[in-house]
């Protein structure tokens, strides 16, 4: 199954205590993308500049990502400048400029209104809302949210999660849009809002799953070297999503499966700066991390 | 096998959010004894003063914890009282008198010279050096420390680490010693300080084990309320340490079992306030707890 996704598409500078990188693609559409698309085909929607280099969106299709979804708009791409601290989990934004991002209105080309699989990417819920609107009977609904959004626009945010089926956020959005501190309460608040399934990212402490009574954790990939974070929630749910789009499996097994896989991109995409692991991966090195996850985490079969 | 533990008994004065318990009994000894005393008969090595609870000495020996080790000296036990925050992973210490505690030398009777299963628990290194030369031959040796000794006597501290198997130790702890912010670099650097076996305690996050080129990784369990942590740490390190001895298997899969089972007591003891949540426990709460890490972690079988 095709998996359409809507999101950011923007150009980063990052530092970070390893080194630095100017100018490379990133946004969380993008990220997601390239994830996802060692898994299925995949549809984006965004908006990007003319400054926006032409040799990546070649890149992109010739990897099965569909760009009809993907407008150009006089004006900069979104771009964003920030630094990492010796704590990696801690950077600062030195830079950031919407460009055309700021008045991204999505639009889905006729062609995308059949999609199944569906990830809403962090931008307003109200913009979330309007892509569902545009789909003829989207049947497993993922989407990502953001401080600004829980805080701001907290009404248009609930009225989405109604139609929201998984919910993918970090621990600390977890615990302002439940406004509860314990993350098994919290989890219990989220899933009555709407989501059947809450994915929380903890970082370094990987992702744990609530559905219904079921609760499943999976640790991140231990890494000697995380050269640059940027992307790796997004990573994880592109190989999360598309996982389940190719194999339409969301069993509890299924949806355990496509978490390791989720979480095998997000540990490859922090190797090196912006999306550059991603581009010289294997789906080789997916399966042999697939793998090591399950070394890391067995305790025995029963 | 029996297991021998050396470490503080205490009278602890506790504050949580969720209430407040005044003369508990605790100490890490004492929390890694109730732990173990469900897997194995343990020798216990410290000091009380004449206020620590009769009641309570004699419930240890009835739960199979051989007493002989530990001396009752003119003075007030150990007492200590603190208080948690609504994030649980933060306390102050409002009150520290050592007592009898502050002149420890541990003296183990003859009847505790073939012990092969030791744990060191947290106190100074120059005094869990002398515990190890009082034994025969000890064969499985398990070790905590802590910041302080870790920053005040690290030449003593790197010495006794020569001669321990397992060291059962904090993220913080972990980083200070080994001088690394990274967990893998950081596991690398003090497996080269002797220990075969490194166990680093990451509080709600739970467990990471390296060992050789091997790495186990597991959760907490999920918990609704943590009423008091205190203790947790110590319960981990007595399930785990325990079992050891129970099984005596430390293959790598006898180790991740043991690993578990720590966690397990570790989950149980934070349930209430003190030791109070162990004294309920039965040994058939232990192993349905097991079998929900099994399900909380289980991708597939291989």
């Amino acid at each position: 199954m095709t998996l359409l996704v809507v999101g950011s598409v923007a150009i980063d500078s990052v530092e970070a205590p390893g080194g630095r990188a100017d100018d490379v693609v990133g946004g969380a559409a993008l990220y997601f993308s390239l994830a996802a698309s060692f898994f299925t085909p995949v549809r984006m929607v965004g908006v990007v500049g003319p400054d926006f280099p032409r040799d990546m969106l070649a890149e992109l299709q010739r990897r099965g990502i569909d760009l009809a979804g993907v407008e150009e708009r006089p004006g900069p791409t979104f771009r964003w400048k920030g630094r990492y601290h010796e704590d990696v989990n801690v950077r600062d934004t030195l830079h950031l400029d919407l460009g055309v991002f700021g008045d991204f209105r999505p639009k889905l080309p006729p062609s995308y209104r059949d999609s199944r699989y569906v990830f809403l990417a962090n931008i307003d819920p109200v913009l979330q809302a309007s892509v569902l609107e545009q789909l003829n009977a989207p049947a497993v609904v993922g989407c990502d949210t953001m401080n600004h959004w829980i805080a701001e626009s907290r009404p248009a945010l609930e009225k989405l999660l109604k139609n929201v089926g998984m919910l993918v956020i970090n621990d600390e959005e977890a615990r302002l849009l439940s406004r509860e501190r314990n993350i098994v309460k919290s989890a219990a608040r989220i899933l009555q809002m709407g989501p059947h399934t809450l994915l929380i990212k903890r970082g370094e402490y990987g992702i744990i799953q609530f559905a219904g009574q079921s609760i499943f954790a999976v640790p991140a990939f231990p890494l000697e070297e995380v050269t640059d974070p940027t992307g790796a929630g997004d990573c994880f749910a592109g190989g999360f999503m598309a996982e389940l789009a190719r194999s339409g499996d969301t069993s509890p097994a299924g949806l355990r499966r496509a978490i390791v896989y989720g979480s095998v991109m997000g540990s490859f995409v922090v190797e090196d700066f912006g999306p550059r692991r991603l581009l010289k991966l294997t789906r080789e090195d997916i399966d042999r991390r697939y793998q090591q996850f399950v070394s890391l985490t067995e305790i025995e079969c029963r």
